[in-house]
């Protein structure tokens, strides 16, 4: 079906590419078999470093012409195996084109090269006074391009929304290498179908994104944390439900259980406030006005205390709310630290807000059946929570056991009016999942459009349909 | 191409829809044959009263076998000629599917029929105290379904976006019949190509909507709106920029020029306050925190007069933002009054912020140079500018002139990095100018998509692509 990539194309990919921007097997390819999936690893043939969009461009014509699969990579840090080269071929990697293009005050933009890691783009954009509200967890390592294959969200969705949300222009390089330049400084613009937003999320399956254009805010001026624990899942999740029901919409409202809290413990060494509570939740606020942000905390806490909170404990200087944080962002990094195979099965289900009380006892109880360990983390302001099945048993037990037990999460989740997929995406890891969340005639509406865009399937195959 | 439809099809068809719902030739069919379009007029050779999907799907599926055209319509306030049955066949107006099925209060959502009137929406959840942002200016006779097709914007859309950005779920019958349930009760959702924002703003030309899941807000407790005129174009454009470089966002920043506030007072016969003024800003500031907000209306005062405005009026009781929103809401209504012949082309361009102070006396320039009125008023704030040339002249000057200056416009606004339309839709009337603002990898891409929704075609025939 696909061609090898030959001594005859690798010397083609050299002339587009220049010196040193083209690894092959002599190289260490390594870091080009995987995301952050376990187990999921699959060497490319070769790996092209481009530096701009006409790059891209020769390279996808080459393909086209040869033959080859094309998987574009940003900074390999998805949790859906996307980047993942399973038919071989050429990884193209984005990661050198990482130039912030222009800070556009005045219309409140940003364009920005694929390659930006995230975490870089909020601090440029802060230090000018402005916002880009994003924040998966994996901001200091993740690139923005990743983020718009993935559409990612982060904490900070329940108030901002996700990358989507901000993208209001696109160049991206369709599979036959005709560069589409995608919407512009405008913040509206209904000019035919809406091929961005089709785009974003698209996991690189329909065309490579060299250059984004974002909205920005002004960035809030005051903020204050609260890290509240629970003894209980269930209250827990009715704290969030009543929050919301108080028309408070916090910047962030994430749920961390004990377990997950506790193996982050492990992992940095440093004991952990109210390392006995079942759950905790961990509520951001944001605004230019102190006194509206502190009335808004007060009911907060009494809430939460009215559903039996142990405490309420506020942080509202840098360093405090740092360390609340560092532990929420080190959560899966410990999981993977606490599986002595470093193995585990993420998965990213949502719900709707108000099942999440419903929703993490029975993912206990699913793990008990199955006895598995189950550690669940995640954005219980949007009801997207992250379920790790942890491999803490032996090889046989783990490959007969866990994937029925995540079956059984994902089932969960679609009958409580949820999706299989809130953030990380389908990619490999969800493929037999997809028809779990979604009715065949879009299933098929969407084949179609890969076809459209990609008529010889060779942009990152073997992703998002089985 | 297209069959007619027969005596069969109407005996078939009022099976469908049982009895009262079905219009022929034999009722008076005009309101069906045109939008809110001056000069574009159709008649459809018969109307079809849905109440239900599955009367969508059956008829769908029998215009499917017999081949007649099939053109949605909601409730007929749209700016482009989207629901007009240029190819005759049948209208399917879904005005009778006006149900507002469920405000949940836990999960800050509305389920609604697409017959529901934006207005009514908005005055049944606000009872809630709750808020759906969305406010196109025919906000008291479009329909909900209606801004699904046209990714309906409004003044608010500045701080709170358009409608897309409210859209979690549809239920939409494709032409093929065949129901699809996009999306649902969750506000993060990667499961898949995002099909929810590719229908959002496809003109009823990719699927018929049936039912709307919308998410919502909290709805802001304080209000506060301010007119500021000023004497010059120039000056009202540069006040709107520096606005947004102070890093105020405002919930509305519109702009009025002279003529349409006195095409209004013509029409009203009541004086509007500064009637002598070039142009009128009309601008919303919300939130829940009085102080805040009289914080940045005292700024944006103060940058209003540093640019030469006459005065800063404050509205902060309902009755005179009433009448000071009255006026801005008026204005369409108003020019086909002060045209007599009842004609204008109204136009939709969008430009980034910044651009609006070079934009706005070009567009005089342009009525200047074609000896033609042209009025324009609109979302500043957006960049979004109501170009309306008024027909004020001969049949034979209209005739010749008109399409030039309007072809003109259409460029100055892309040359400056806008769009052709940022908030109408292309439709039946900007379909000549589709290629203005996007290249034809993109126009290709769509057309492919309409193919795969739609092979025969007979879903709203005619629009968008020329």
């Amino acid at each position: 079906m696909y061609k090898k990539i030959d001594n005859d194309v690798l010397k083609e990919l050299k002339e587009i590419l220049g010196d040193g921007n083209l690894l092959t097997p002599e190289d260490d390819l390594d870091t080009y078999a995987h995301d952050e999936v376990a187990e999921l690893w699959h060497l490319p043939e070769a790996v092209a470093r481009v530096h701009s969009t006409e790059q891209v461009s020769e390279i996808l014509k080459l393909a086209q012409a040869k033959r080859f699969p094309v998987t574009p990579r940003g900074a390999g840090q998805g949790l859906s195996g996307g980047a993942v080269p399973v038919f071989g071929g050429l990884v193209l990697s984005l990661e050198k084109m990482e130039r912030i293009l222009e800070i556009d005050e005045e219309n409140l933009m940003v364009s920005v090269e694929p390659g930006v890691i995230t975490g870089n783009l909020h601090r440029e954009v802060e230090a000018a006074g402005l916002f880009y509200p994003p924040d998966p967890a994996s901001l200091d390592s993740c690139s923005i391009g990743g983020n718009i294959a993935e559409n990612a969200g982060g904490p900070r969705a329940i108030k901002y929304g996700v990358t989507k949300d901000y993208v209001c222009g696109l160049q991206a390089v369709l599979p036959s290498g005709e560069v589409m330049e995608l919407g512009g400084k405008v913040v509206k613009n209904v000019t035919g179908y809406n091929l961005i937003q089709l785009l974003t999320g698209s996991e690189g399956t329909l065309a490579v994104v060299t250059r984004i254009l974002l909205r920005l805010l002004p960035k809030p001026e005051q903020r204050v944390d609260l890290l509240v624990p629970f003894n209980s899942f269930q209250a827990a999740g009715q704290s969030v439900s009543d929050i919301i029901k108080a028309r408070i919409v916090p910047v962030a409202l994430e749920f961390m259980e004990r377990d997950s809290v506790l193996a982050v413990e492990k992992l940095t060494e440093k004991e952990v406030p109210f390392r006995e509570a079942a759950a905790h939740l961990l509520i951001t606020l944001d605004g230019n006005d102190k006194a509206q942000i502190d009335r808004d905390y007060e009911r907060i806490g009494e809430i939460c205390l009215e559903n039996g909170a142990i405490d309420v404990l506020v942080a509202d200087n840098p360093q405090m709310r740092e360390r609340l944080w560092e532990n929420r962002k080190l959560i899966i990094e410990a999981l993977q630290n606490l599986s002595p195979q470093h193995i585990m099965d993420t998965q990213d289900i949502v719900v709707p807000r108000t099942q999440l009380p419903h929703l993490l006892p029975k993912i206990k109880e699913v793990g008990e059946r199955y006895q598995l360990p189950i550690i669940s983390f995640g954005h219980a302001g949007d009801g997207n929570v992250h379920v790790n099945i942890i491999k803490d048993v032996p090889e046989e037990v783990w490959k007969n056991q866990a994937p029925k037990a995540a079956e059984e999460i994902y089932r969960l989740a679609v009958s409580l009016g949820g999706m299989v997929t809130g953030e990380h995406g389908i990619g490999l890891t969800r493929k037999s999942f997809l028809s779990l969340g979604i009715d065949q005639a879009q299933i098929e509406m969407m084949r179609r459009i890969k076809e459209d865009f990609d008529p010889n399937g060779i942009l990152n195959p073997g992703k998002i349909f089985s």
